[in-house]
This record gives structure tokens, sequence and C-alpha cells, in this order.
């Protein structure tokens, strides 16, 4: 198995990019082919000690400019490091693409130069989130604003495909996130998807409000790309500044550092439990072959789990298992 | 000063919401105007040494259905204790009205027997959230699940009266809850709001990200009231079950109990400082006269604060200033 991955994507590219590759090659034994300019490549690899074995790379002159307009991967910056990593993909160079890099051009770009799978109106991105009682996937969390209610059903059968096939949920929960646990609740968006998840082979448990996200209660929980932004970022900031009032607290001085001291071994234990980033990057759903985003902000580690969770996807058909739901769906209509 | 109470609002009621009224009655100097059934009342007050002095009953025989759709509250249950109060206050027997009870109903309520202020298209909920830094108004939390680009305009009006008449805020920042930070971010809703905003009076700060809300950055954030609600809930939700992990950190054992000792000043000052019942309830903001919606799961002295919150409603003369604001806003036009 061969996982192409964007040497140029994201905020610490492309050292921790190298680096997390390299473990990744280790730990999983995969090839590994970066895209990127290859000169940098070579000198940075060589300068911070990090092996470039089982790897190849495809050079590509230009990396995507995160202030550029999504589409222009598909203009000027077809020699971007994103899109050359998507083209190899398209072309059964690799069995999944990886990138850190921005988030609309990696939409654009998989969406157009891979394809989207047959009868999937959209990709949509769909981060696994940890709750108090394990874990949801939270799909559509950016890529698309605006939806029509079909493709909140979409969502919920490329997402329960993914949780079924990837983390072993047998028979996933699929819940649509509402302001109320009604079924007339929301706007006619909700009301809609609401009507035709209840119709769809799905294992649809109904609407779940944002109050009980973090909790747990779904495997699934499908949302419009504005919706999910929110609960993405909110979920990401919130916790974040909570954390850090709690570290004030426990550094506040030699008695309160002595008694963090004793909590360390359940604050790591916390810590570990709520971080995203064990659950590597947000898959890039409804697209022909797989793409996984990982954050822009990955160090080595997230990185080299984003392509852990690539090569799990390309093993396990997730792709497969979307088109099966898709043929029951149309069977249904 | 007159404050009317709804006595059968909300999950507590009528105990907790009878002591709340005792201690606000003592503590601002006000006279209550409690609604509900009558002899329930004075049992209950009887039975727990609740002392009903500076306070007038008014008989209402009904208790709104929580299940009940809102619009019930004009037909079915117009002599519900919500009801009541709300017709008390629109007949200029008291300054300003309070229920912890069914949120739809009151909305609705409130909208049609106190009526809008003249210009008003929407009444919208508005708590205050504390954040790291200082707290922020939430506008629209859930009144309007639906809403045009104009209503959230008049809602950062809404909120900049709020927090300059009632929080003493020199000149409220007003932001635009999006998806990104860039004018063009969102739905067509966001971005015609965003140009609106622009061209309003109000001191609008641009697009704020949900990562950014709980940081502060702002002290008035807009939305509609679908985005609100989730907003409001994870947020709810999210502190909710953080708090909850780290108490399971701290009561592990012997050892963290007794680190917990020495941590418990700044954990209570942590927890005050991100109690939302310290800004008692949520404001229901564009009503011609001043109402307050306070939590459902009130207790005494939440209730307390809430009646607190309508005191300096009634006395800061929001609505004028509310009112100032829509003339500007006519003259610009």
């Amino acid at each position: 198995m061969k996982i192409i991955a964007d040497a140029f994507g994201g905020d610490n590219a492309p050292l921790e990019i190298l680096k997390g590759c390299a473990m990744a090659a280790e730990e999983y034994g995969v090839g590994i082919i970066l895209t990127g300019d290859e000169e940098t490549i070579r000198r940075v690899a060589a300068e911070n000690g990090v092996s470039l074995e089982k790897m190849e790379i495809v050079h590509a002159s230009q990396v995507m400019d995160m202030n550029a307009p999504p589409t222009a991967i598909l203009k000027g910056y077809r020699d971007s490091s994103l899109a050359v990593g998507l083209r190899l993909l398209s072309e059964g160079r690799g069995d999944a693409f990886v990138s850190a890099g921005s988030t609309g051009a990696f939409v654009v770009g998989a969406s157009h130069i891979v394809k989207r799978i047959k009868g999937i109106k959209r990709a949509a991105l769909a981060p696994v989130i940890p709750t108090v009682e394990g874990r949801y996937m939270l799909i559509d969390c950016g890529a698309n604003a605006e939806c029509r209610p079909e493709m909140l059903v979409q969502f919920g059968a490329m997402g329960a495909a993914y949780m079924n096939k990837i983390l072993d949920v047998e028979n996933p929960r699929v819940a649509l996130i509402n302001n109320g646990a009604e079924e007339h609740k929301g706007t006619p968006l909700q009301q809609e998807a609401y009507r035709l998840l209840t119709e769809s082979p799905l294992h649809f448990v109904g609407n779940i409000e944002a109050r009980q996200l973090p909790q747990g209660g779904c495997d699934v929980a499908v949302c419009d790309g504005f919706t999910g932004n929110i609960v993405l970022k909110l979920t990401e900031g919130l916790s974040k500044a909570l954390i850090g009032q709690i570290k004030g607290i426990l550094m506040k001085n030699t008695a309160t550092k002595l008694a963090a001291l004793t909590l360390k071994g359940g604050l790591a234990e916390f810590k570990k439990k709520m971080d995203y980033k064990e659950y590597g990057g947000a898959a890039l759903l409804g697209i022909s072959k797989p793409t996984i985003k990982a954050h822009g902000s990955s160090d080595a580690k997230a990185f080299k789990n984003a392509v852990g969770q690539a090569v799990r996807f390309a093993r396990q058909n997730v792709i497969g298992s979307i088109e099966g739901y898709l043929a029951e769906m149309k069977a249904k209509e």
C-alpha cells in the first residue's frame, strides 16, 4: 500500500510532515509518496536527520496559497503539492491521499480532480470528536455552508459507513443536530431531513441537541456545514479555554503545583481522552478514493495518525460500503 | 417599582420562585406581583416559612403546559400564570415581567400580548455568557430559527443597547457569528447581514468564529436563532461535561481529594466566573416593556438574580435606547 502525502500543507510543513511520514512508514509498513519541491524536501530531511527511506518524491513547483480562492487549485495552482497529490491519487499511483493544507482547496480539488462517488451530491468533511462516553463523527463540519435535505441523508450514510468500517461500530446511530428533540423542530432543512432520515435504511435515532453532543448519544451527528463549523470550532475553543483556566488554577502557587503533581496521571488520561488528534484528521467523505484532511496545525504525531487513518480508510473499503448504502436508498425510492 | 413574576414557570416552581421573589423583594426593595393559583401559593409559602410581605398575588387558574404549542398561550391557556403576568405588564400594573416557564410560549405571548417595539421585526432571546476575559451577549439564542439579514442588524442594535445600559459597556463591539473571518464567508444570510452591519451606526467589528467566542473579542454576538441555540446549548453541555471530568479526577482517591482541598479556592472562583446564572436570565429584547426569561432550572438564587436583572432593565430605559438606534438606522436609509 502507498499513501500520497502533501509535504507542503499546514502550519508546520515541511519538517513535521516529513517526520510524521517517516514515523508512519515505520509504524504501518507502508510506502509514502511525498509531493512538493524536491530540493527543499531533501535538504530539510538531511538537515534534521529524517530518513526518506521507503519514500518517493514527486516534484511539485508550487505551494497552494492559503489566501487564494479554493477554485484556484484548478487554475493557477495546478502544480501545487496539493493538486499534484490529488492527481497522483486519481491516476492510481497511490491508495489514499493526506494533506494538512487549505481546506477549501482540498475539497474543491478532490471533488474535481479525483471526483465524487457516483450519486453523491457533495463531499463532506467529517472529523471524529471525543465525548465523555466515547466519540462521534461530525458530518459536515464545513465543506458545504448551504445544504439541501437529501445531502444531509447522504452525509448520514457516509458517516455510518465510516464508523462501521473504521471504528468497528455495529449499526451506527445516526442523529440530526437540531434545536430540540421533537420532529417538527428546526428550519425547513432539518424538518425535511428528519423525514428523509426516518424513511432511510440508516439507524436514525432522531434529533440531538447541541447540549447532548459532548456527553454522547450518537455515533454520527449530521448537519449542514455552517452548523458543523460552529460545533467543531466551539468544541475546540471552549475546551481550550476551560483547560487553560484549570491550568491557571493548578499553576497558581507552590501549594497548588504540589497538588497538581498528585493529579498528573488523571489529567494526562483526561487530556488524551479529549484529544481529537488521537483520531487523526477529518475524512473527506464522498470522494471516489480515500482522502484525509489533517488539521492545519498538525505536528509529526498528528500527521502520522492521519496517515494511519488513510491506511485503514483504504484497507477497509469504506467507499464500497457508502456505495452499498446509496444502492439501498435508490432501491427504496 | 413593581416586578411581575410567574410563580408557576420552570422546573422548581412554585417554591423556588417564591423564595427567589422574597429574596429579591428584600435585596432590591421592590414590590412583587405573583401570578398563579392563589391558594397553592399561600399554602406552599406557609409550609416553607416564605414571607409574602410586599407581595401581591393575582390569581391565574392555569399553568402553561410545556408540551403545548407556543401559540396555545393565546388560545387555551389565556388564564395561565404566564399569560396573566404578560397581560398585567401590558396594562401597566408592573414595570417588568419575569418567568422561568416555556420559552416558546413566553416569546409568542410577549410578542402578542405586550407587543413589540414599533419597527422591530422580531423579538430575540439574549443571554449573557461568561468568557475567559469577560462576557458577551448572544442574540438570538433561539426565538427565531429562521431570520432575514435585517433582523440580525436589529439584534445587534438591541444587544448593544442592553450591554451599554445594563452592563455599562461603552460603545459595545458587535460581531457576526460566522464560519470564517473574511466578509464573504457564510451563507447569503451572513453575507448580507455583514454588509448591512457595516453600513449601520453600530460599532461592528466583523465576523467572529465560534472558536473565538469563549475567549472573548466582542460584547454582542449576533446570529440567527438556530445557530444561537447551538452555541448556547453546546457551551452549557461542554462546560458541564468537562467540569464533570475534572471533578472525577479530583475525587478519584484520598490523595487526589487532599489535592482538591488545596485547589478549592481557585476552583470556586472559576465556577463563579463561568456561572451564567450570575447574569440572571435571558432578556427577551424587542418587546415594548422589559421581559426576562429565567432559566427553566432556576433555583431561588437564579430567580432572584433574574428579578434583579428585570429591575435594572426597567430602571435603565434600555427600550428607549433601542428606539434611539432604530431612529438612527431609519434616518440612514
